[in-house]
């Protein structure tokens, strides 16, 4: 009897529990023998024996296509270098106890260099293991993969609540608020604000500026971008990376200005904007900033989205039980229009600790939206609606039970 | 043959349109001769010629039921007092030359002060005329009517945004963020904030601080309150209306501070409390300011909210034919489980420029949570989901077309 071992790992999104529900049905489909251990909080979980075993759950596994955030808990932990010998080998002593032989990591970059060093670790220690990453984040920047499973969901709540607000200051403008700018995810690549170009349709222009961490921020070109914006719709609504950068490539949000007591001031990036068009083009603004609500947005998720969450799960089970390690299910675009896509299987080593940023030719060409072929790359990523249960008019987003070994 | 006018003002929600949509409908059923104008951007339509004459608009008015903002645009604009004899005799020159004898006036306390002044003058002027207010504000806070239409969505989709957030900083807490804080708007009632209290249950609480402009803000009782969150769950969510107020009645997020240029600050609540919360417990947190989003958000609006704001139109109308002129169609709460309401009529005299802050009953002993009496109020005002069509991955908001006269 082989059994297997799943956590989660990261910044979460609305769709990770999906893939863990694929991992595990997949899991028991192929051997229903196998027991499958869950760490609490990741691979912290493991390290301090907080592991949950999955047959004292009595609660249906249904409720994890529909729950937002990670069922089981996250992290953020990065694993010493595999040549530190005694940690690894506490660490395999923990999983042989369970008989653990399948391991299933769910994250981003640096989940896969977690993975990655578990795959490597288990081969020098004469561990059989096979360690497969599963891919997750709203980031979009893993390579190799076409996208990645939470990014989509993101992406239509963006495009939505883009559309949404533009409709609101349209109809402000007159008389009040003539600039919107909403800040988004994406530290080091704008695929996140990128996708707020969706909102945009041959009719009308709901968002007019993008701000990427891919084009240093030209101030001059942005003020005379929304004061023509203004012009011409009496209304500008602009779509920010938290990730924006300077010139010199310092970060436009960190202002490093302190308050009167000396504390560094948590400004934003939005707040900050806000301010220099307010300054420079003395107009009234609103400014939203959505953090931790678009990547928890389960009721807007992307069907299409959740599709690929399901399929990098269940491939996962699929790859350990075909003795592969070290290894991650990536999606592959076959065709954008209809959008077709399959699952084909990716070297850690060539995924971990990289990252991807914005193509130029997703990017037009005054840097402040997306070109056609961006749009064409981004557009089947949110289609399809698939909303939870709601109960008393909010989503249930019933919690599974957990029991600990 | 006498014609209606139409108009939004004030701040827009996501159902205003769905009230346009039952006063035209209810104009057109009563009396079919009757031509309905609409202003562009509210009463400053009227008064600068720019007015839309809905038999020209081809697409059908059924787009209105799922379109978020103001579709004929509004506006912030305060009438002079009625004693300007000048302003009314154009004013009422201009509508009597399209033999305007119904105005509907669609919009908060500020609108329907707008409203009475018309009533008043067309009196003193001897111009018949059925003046009628339509409410509509998500701040919820009319005077005699039970609630808003507008204030049941952005209850729905701020409990729904705060339950999904709770759900994914109780997965990071472990080994990152450990406070979440969501600032809604409210600058002087906290009947949003409040709202979030929906997001809890029986089971869990995913809420677990409201800081409400009515309870003025006790520094040393939140920050050892979230230390206790903390030391229970693990983390803390924090929903904060942005009227919050200090001891001495100042606002809490007018900080006053000036930046490097001399300009003033605009750090909002969000980043402030942010920044008191790090520097005096050491956690790391995220923000959240929603803004025009929640305002707008139609992808996820109240069933119960859209049906009240449906009524209030329908009703408006029938009021006008029924020869009343300086009232405005409320909502009457018959019972609250099940809920069942109807419409009355409230006199707008008793309603222009008043305020209804929270009750004392509806705020918990501590000040930081609603009450039993509060849920129950707030409670039926979030029910039941009305999705509206999607297209390409995005809500489809179609607009109508329209034609100046």
């Amino acid at each position: 009897m082989k059994n297997a071992f799943y956590a989660q790992s990261g910044g979460v999104t609305s769709v990770i529990n999906v893939s863990a529900y694929g991992v595990i049905k997949k899991v028991r489909a192929l051997d229903n023998s196998s027991k499958i251990f869950v760490g609490n909080n990741g691979i912290v979980g493991l390290l301090e024996d907080e592991i949950f075993d999955l047959d004292k759950t009595k609660k249906s596994l249904e409720l994890l296509k529909e729950l937002p955030g990670g069922a089981f808990g996250s992290c953020r932990y990065k694993l010493p270098e595999i040549t530190e010998t005694d940690f690894y080998e506490v660490l395999f002593k923990k999983l042989d106890k369970k008989n653990i032989r399948y391991f299933f990591y769910n994250g981003g970059n640096d989940s896969a260099d977690t993975c990655l060093k578990i795959s490597l670790a288990g081969k020098r220690l004469g561990y059989d293991l096979n360690a497969i990453a599963i891919p997750k984040t709203i980031d979009n920047d893993l390579v190799l993969t076409d996208n990645c499973p939470g990014f989509g969901s993101v992406a239509k709540y963006v495009a939505t609540s883009s559309k949404e607000a533009s409709l609101d200051i349209k109809s402000m403008c007159k008389t009040s608020t003539k600039v919107f700018i909403f800040e988004v995810m994406g530290r080091h690549a704008g695929w996140i604000a990128a996708s707020s170009e969706l909102a945009n349709n041959e009719q009308s222009t709901f968002v007019h500026k993008i701000l990427l961490p891919e084009v240093p921020f030209d101030e001059y070109a942005f003020l005379s971008g929304v004061e023509n914006d203004i012009a011409k719709y009496g209304y500008s609504v602009i779509v920010a990376s938290e990730g924006l950068k300077n010139q010199d490539g310092s970060l436009f949000s960190n202002s490093g200005e302190k308050d009167a007591f000396g504390h560094i001031q948590l400004g934003g990036l939005a707040p900050k904007l806000a301010n220099l068009l307010s300054n420079s083009l003395k107009v009234k603004y609103h400014w939203s900033v959505s953090d931790y609500l678009q990547r928890s947005a389960r009721h807007i998720s992307s069907k299409v989205d959740f599709d690929h969450a399901l399929a990098v799960g269940e491939h996962a089970a699929d790859l350990a039980f075909s003795g592969e390690t070290g290894v991650m299910p990536i999606i592959k675009r076959t065709n954008s229009n209809p959008y077709k896509w399959e699952i084909k299987k990716g070297m850690l080593q060539d995924i971990a600790n990289k990252e991807k940023t914005l193509p130029d030719s997703y990017i037009s060409e005054d840097g402040f939206r997306i070109s056609e072929s961006g749009v064409n790359y981004l557009k089947p990523l949110i289609q399809g609606e698939i909303f939870p249960k709601f109960k008393n008019g909010v989503p249930s987003y019933d919690q599974l039970d957990l029991h600990l070994c």
